[in-house]
């Protein structure tokens, strides 16, 4: 057995040195984001095959090795991507110890320490939206945050829908912006209420619903006998990091008696800074809030909290009888099982907790007012050049721009080459960043949450992108 | 950045050492499986505040170190609590880079490596099924996949209702044994079908659904002007580890026209056992199969594939139109985001693949073999002892009994006493087992899956829980 554990230890200490290598190799500008490769040729460098026999450790680990190269570092401080990147190294103690100590969140006694951490982590988060009396839960993601939030109104709207399910002849309504994350349209065709159950709020021009139009909406639909239960307004949208004005929202939700949620999966950070957290304004008077600290929060996927404010509305939505599971023990009222839509839960709270300790509120407010501050030094850049068009004024810590050829062009060039040049750079492996179509045309996203980004990076970021910008137009000449 | 450099690689030195540590205390069978506190006393000791600064790491470790003490050790051959247990060392390995590589699943160009390694366990996975021109997807957990089913099922059934939502007038009705998991009925009232939806199939001795109980329901539920349109049968239930007869319910669905869903989360890894595969036998007939590697394959939670049988399903079921995640690239064939309920997906694939490198077909057969094994050692014990008694003849790798005083006493007295004599193992932490009611009375659970627990070990359980027995009728008195 001492064999057995060396060989552990041996084994540990090896993943301890690869993790180093990869997170070295990802804070350093002078190398590349990712080592492209297409897929038939990836797949044939790996060599997949499962084996009929186990294999030596070594081989196993130098497979490891084959793959970090491979996968993209996303803690560099190019990887404009996605909403997440650089995650805090007391981030990844946590996520290794909760490997190690492998359990499941449904009960006390499988998971008593993790237990207490998750309350303590839901009740700082709700302290930090302004639910005094609330309660919270971590789960898979902010889609499923989002579902969960909306089955919690389904069900205190129709409380006997958990029995007997929707009742024949509702029309129930959803309402959330044009720019809200496509988890709210897609919950709704889950819960069985259909995509045409969704009533899409028109934006102002910077990406943030329009209260007058969701009065009107409102108003509409409940003048067509629907049922508006559930309105979405969003901290922090997908592509352009835009604020909708809860504080405005809130009332009309109350006239109406639909529930508020507000999905801050990406903006919920920008609380802890007194100087941007008025974006946020009246949040407080929401129902539940989904807030992924796996996005501006530097940890690992996944971590996404949902918040309500009513303690007792999870488990009012989502309690069983599962018997074999929940004890009538001295400690069962600890138990957070029934809190959720899973069975098994890993453990995604002691990763915030040791980040949290190792950054602090203070940690978080800087970074929340470095990325506000880089967004604007964005915007002047590409305000300033001729070769730049900035799509949208922004909001919050996304900047949406496009790059202009030097002659005119057709819009439909434009786009296109807007698309080609974030191919080039991706697959050059210099800069990964992502892009949609808004209002009609082609809008490039940088996503400026990253801690060690400088001003002085966005030079080389834009020059780059004009770069590959020309190099694409010659390749189309 | 030299000493950030070192900082970072001294931290993750420092999770390895106290990762093996916690490995090596869960291995050791003179240890306790937890060092048990109430959880008043135990949020006392921790002290779980949040800083308002951040705290230097080495305090950061400390606490950790304090975390993972007054953990379950999972891993420990005594921990019967829950279905799964003792992790491979290379399953940690592929969590640990996970984490570090830290990606989402929803595009080959944010996870290429871990696209094409979970294409290629998906592909192995429906092998083994049988499923020849399948697909899978991994989730997190069994709830989720039993849910997705189900969601695949209402679509293919009602495929309007994605968009229109539930057809008013239809009575959908979802059969299941009455001993599957709760995640069913609770799938059944997410999708807006309610609870009621949901008719339980009664089960035989052993715990496994009656094919022709299954007939006569679907029969006077379609009667009814019902639409059973979902059968779950489960292979592996949560309690007695039961098989239903997937090849006598098989043509049941087919002629009602029902989808056949198989949870076989818990038992489906007996498929890598010529000898025990027969307990699946038809599940190649099923339309869905949900199957956790995190509960019997010696990986961390969460795992859980959701394998279908028609290429093409999930997407039907789950495409979206999020053109700012997923584009037109020549790569894009392969991205799978719109194969799932989620948006940012973690990695769980690389665990599972470097564990199975590690352990190979062979090893997982010889895992399941001794499993089985052990079950029935276990049973020979307890059927030979005066102290105990069998509840249920085991089929899976469970064994459900209870332990009986020496003198006569009434039945709910003897509920009372397994129940109290649990507490007192888990309070002592020599052993943590569970338990529920079935068929009436309490029925303490043993699952045999640990690789490292050996016959006598058997005996030393047994004592232990009879001893704990006896000590609670003392107490009693």
């Amino acid at each position: 057995m001492a064999s057995v554990a060396s060989e552990i230890d041996a084994l540990l200490e090896q993943a301890a040195r690869l993790a180093a290598e990869h997170l070295e190799a990802s804070a350093d500008r002078s190398r590349p984001v990712v080592d492209w490769r297409d897929p038939a040729d990836l797949e044939r460098e790996l060599a997949l095959e499962l084996p009929d026999r186990g294999r030596p450790l070594e081989e196993v680990i130098a497979d490891a090795r084959r793959f970090l190269a491979r996968s993209v570092r996303t803690g560099h401080p190019f990887f404009f991507n996605q909403l997440f990147n650089r995650i805090e190294p007391a981030a990844i103690l946590g996520e290794w110890l909760a490997a190690v100590a492998n359990t499941s969140m449904y009960t006390y006694e499988a998971a008593p320490v993790f237990t207490l951490i998750e309350e303590k982590l839901s009740e700082r988060l709700c302290a930090l939206v302004g639910f005094e009396h609330g309660e919270g839960v971590l789960g898979p993601g902010g889609s499923t945050s989002n579902l969960m939030a909306m089955l919690a109104a389904r069900t205190r709207t129709w409380p006997r829908s958990r029995i007997a399910g929707l009742p024949a002849g509702e029309r129930p309504a959803v309402l959330a912006s044009a720019e809200a994350h496509y988890s709210i349209p897609r919950a709704a065709s889950i819960l069985g209420l259909g995509l045409e159950a969704v009533i899409p709020v028109p934006c102002d021009d910077r990406g943030a619903m329009r209260p007058e139009e969701l009065a009107r909406a409102l108003a509409s639909a409940a003048a067509a006998g629907r049922k508006p239960f559930f309105v979405c307004a969003t901290a922090g949208t997908t592509m352009a990091g835009a604020y909708d004005p809860v504080a405005a929202i809130a009332p009309l939700c109350r006239e109406h008696g639909a529930w508020l949620h507000v999905d801050a999966a990406y903006g919920g950070s920008a609380l802890f800074s007194p100087r941007h957290r008025h974006l946020l304004a009246g949040i407080d008077q929401a129902d539940s809030v989904a807030w992924n600290p796996h996005k501006a929060m530097a940890v690992p996927l996944h971590c996404s909290a949902l918040l309500m404010r009513r303690r007792g509305d999870l488990e009012e939505t989502f309690a069983t009888s599962a018997d074999y599971l929940f004890h009538d023990t001295e400690e069962a009222g600890r138990d957070r099982g029934d809190m959720t839509l899973q069975c098994g839960r890993r453990v995604d709270a002691l990763k915030l907790w040791l980040a949290w300790q190792a950054i602090g509120d203070d940690g978080f407010r800087a970074r929340v007012d470095h990325a506000f501050a880089l967004v604007a030094a964005a915007r002047e850049r590409v305000s300033a050049r001729p070769d730049f068009e900035l799509v949208r004024e922004p909001m919050g810590c996304n900047l949406l721009f496009r790059w202009l050829p030097a002659a005119d062009a057709p819009p439909e060039a434009v786009d296109a080459l807007n698309v080609a040049l974030r191919e080039r750079l991706k697959r050059s492996g210099r800069i990964m960043l992502n892009y949609s179509r808004l209002d009609g045309r082609v809008a490039l996203r940088l996503v400026l949450t990253h801690p060690e980004l400088r001003p002085a990076d966005l030079d080389e970021v834009l020059d780059a992108v004009a770069e590959a910008g020309r190099a694409a137009e010659l390749a189309q000449a």
